[in-house]
């Protein structure tokens, strides 16, 4: 990509009121548009980084046997008073809305509901069972306050996974399974030293459920960790007979901040009883499913990776989920003989499928673009100016160590 | 994709009410499931086609010069209200909301005054045009009636395309551009010979808008086709005036009823003078920046699609977005020789890199199998059997003709 014709710019200063560090710099950097309080666009930048990390996570989830869909974001009140989460006095983040014929709408701030009900139509006997479904989903959460940039918005994306097993026991084993994808899926994206699979309270259905908490001083979580063992509780849990229970010792434990970027509950027959999700067994015998159900924060990731991987001058992407591999600097463009000098490396690059974002541009300085560069924070830096002649000053964007490289070098090194 | 596997079933009858054949028979088929009136999800089986439709779509804008973002589905009432869109005697098809803090918001019926916004945020001098943005966009509209099925429903998915120009001249280029690239479109999705540009009423700054029509029997809309210049008017605007305008003679035209699949605009300056979205020129006059606006409903196409290719039998796709390339069915699957015969074509097809559904069913009646491959429609379906012996039984689900290969010519041939 050509930066000349990329619309977007980096600006100075983030809007008023924009306080979160992940928010600041992704609205610097171009990535992302505030819309209002809580509500972002994804810019070509933003919607790059979005792809990388959802591309990932789809690996991971049809590794473990999920079969993606994509539902509504309008929802039918009539499947929630069933399990009584209509009622914004239960549900105070409901998003509602009128349809011309007076009847009342939900906006999607979760599937449960929803899911349990679809599958009705297509799980009746044992034999219909397991089925993993996930999808990659808008949802609406009337947040009253909304001052974490895309940690917590009022409309995010998100990839909710939800699992219906015969048994309990098949429940555990798949629940195993999304723990081990999840752990791939952060290590992948760059978090996975500093991700700490934590419990949490439980609910009706399991002694705990299980987030997956990244240790951030930004963080809106507290949580005790070990370090040794690589586990954490969340400290709404916090307590000796938990710390019992798990074999951890509190002189051994961290107190720290973070951010849940995941959860995953074992939800039991909590929405298949209410909501009549039933199968019969070999002896034709009905029992109602057993359910589990696994999020993660796909803005919130990027959110998260940002306030981790950031410095003063800006982002500083890890090159799993970087929106290109390469920023090639061109200098001294008004010199024809670095102008083609530049392009042709472009055009070499290119060709061989290594993503690059080329800063082409003529009339800006090149201190501007050495700042652009660091603020937008893609992971290989390649400068072709006079100076360089017709080797390229390499330098990462995590190191300020600068290396005169060939173009082959380069090829052959990264 | 084993279809033992695959957590959709087929079904011997859709909704009550549900009138459409194209959502009868995708909800037969199990490519989408109803969520209310108007309301669909997308399970796996439609997935797959919207992702192909995408996928062809989004190469052709890339190929123009379109850059990809992604925009909210929460508005801001105050940009609607500059435009004067934001009553609902105006647009009749908001869904509105409140938020916690008693503030409203809109659901993105469109996205012009929002697209419009954001730029002004980008675009201040000449040097900063030309701009197109696209994006895949779900869109809420509070239809009174939705009895269509997916060709018109209360939620949907669409690209949407706008351009930023310096120039009426400049617009009228890309306007072109993009009329061919639709073209492109329609021709690859397979129904470019049924879909015809069709002059429509242009609004305060063109004389026409234009539509891409396909001829249908169950359209909403009716045009006057001239099908030797490919070309066709809608009723809307039909009179001798424009016959004259476009060198028609009534008497060479037909009347049909037709799906309005897209729709291109020349906006002008309708939303970049009341928004305030200027640019100097290279004497620092300011002028508004020139629009245009270019739509593809991406749920309505694959509705259209089913609505053109079907049969009494079930829907038959074009095999550019079809869910799978081919069919395997195994029959007599209790017999171990025919069990591995079919897995090991499976398998072969698989490593290929060939999209195949395989119906690995082992309970499942041949009958039925037959009946679900004509149902599901996917181009090519293979048989497995005692019977086929070392062979296959090969047959187009467009044709009749049976036909005896071994895998290696089906391979040759397709």
């Amino acid at each position: 990509m050509r930066q000349s014709v990329l619309f977007t710019k980096t600006r100075k200063f983030s809007p008023q009121g924009e306080v979160s560090k992940n928010s600041q710099l992704l609205i610097k950097a171009g990535f992302i548009y505030k819309e209002m309080a809580g509500v972002y666009d994804l810019l070509p930048l933003g919607l790059e980084v979005i792809k990388k990390i959802t591309a990932i996570i789809r690996a991971e989830m049809n590794a473990i046997g999920g079969q993606e869909v994509r539902m509504s974001s309008l929802q039918n009140p009539a499947i929630w008073k069933k399990t009584n989460r209509w009622d914004e006095k239960k549900v105070p983040i409901w998003f509602k809305t009128k349809l011309v014929t007076e009847k009342v709408a939900g906006l999607s701030w979760s599937h449960e509901e929803p899911m349990t009900q679809m599958v009705k139509e297509f799980i009746h006997s044992y034999q219909d069972l397991p089925i993993y479904i996930y999808q990659f989903q808008r949802k609406f959460r009337n947040e009253l306050r909304s001052k974490s940039g895309i940690l917590r918005g009022r409309e995010f994306l998100m990839k909710d996974l939800y699992s219906f097993n015969k048994t309990e026991k098949d429940l555990d084993k798949f629940y195993e399974a999304v723990k081990k994808a999840y752990l791939k899926i952060f290590n992948q994206v760059g978090i996975g030293k500093t991700t700490y699979f934590t419990f949490a309270s439980g609910g009706a259905f399991a002694k705990y459920s299980h987030e997956f908490q990244t240790i951030c001083s930004s963080g809106e979580d507290t949580i005790y960790l070990d370090e040794k063992r690589k586990i954490a509780i969340n400290k709404e849990v916090y307590n000796d007979t938990v710390l019992k229970d798990l074999g951890l010792q509190s002189k051994n434990l961290k107190k720290t901040k973070a951010i849940e970027v995941a959860n995953i509950f074992k939800l039991g027959t909590r929405y298949s009883t209410p909501l009549n999700l039933l199968f019969t067994d070999k002896n034709g015998h009905l029992h109602p499913v057993v359910m589990g159900s696994y999020g993660i924060g796909i803005g919130r990731l990027m959110g998260t990776i940002v306030e981790v991987y950031h410095d003063e001058k800006g982002i500083i992407w890890p090159k799993t989920i970087a929106p290109y591999q390469i920023h090639l600097l061109g200098l001294d463009l008004n010199n024809k003989e670095v102008w083609e000098r530049a392009f042709r490396v472009y055009r070499i690059l290119t060709e061989k499928n290594i993503p690059v974002l080329f800063d082409d541009r003529i009339r800006v300085r090149a201190g501007e673009k050495f700042a652009d560069a660091d603020l937008i924070g893609i992971p290989i830096r390649i400068v072709v100016s006079k100076k360089t002649g017709e080797k390229l000053e390499v330098k990462l964007r995590k190191s300020n160590q600068k290396n005169i490289l060939s173009l082959n070098e380069v090829l052959n090194k990264f």
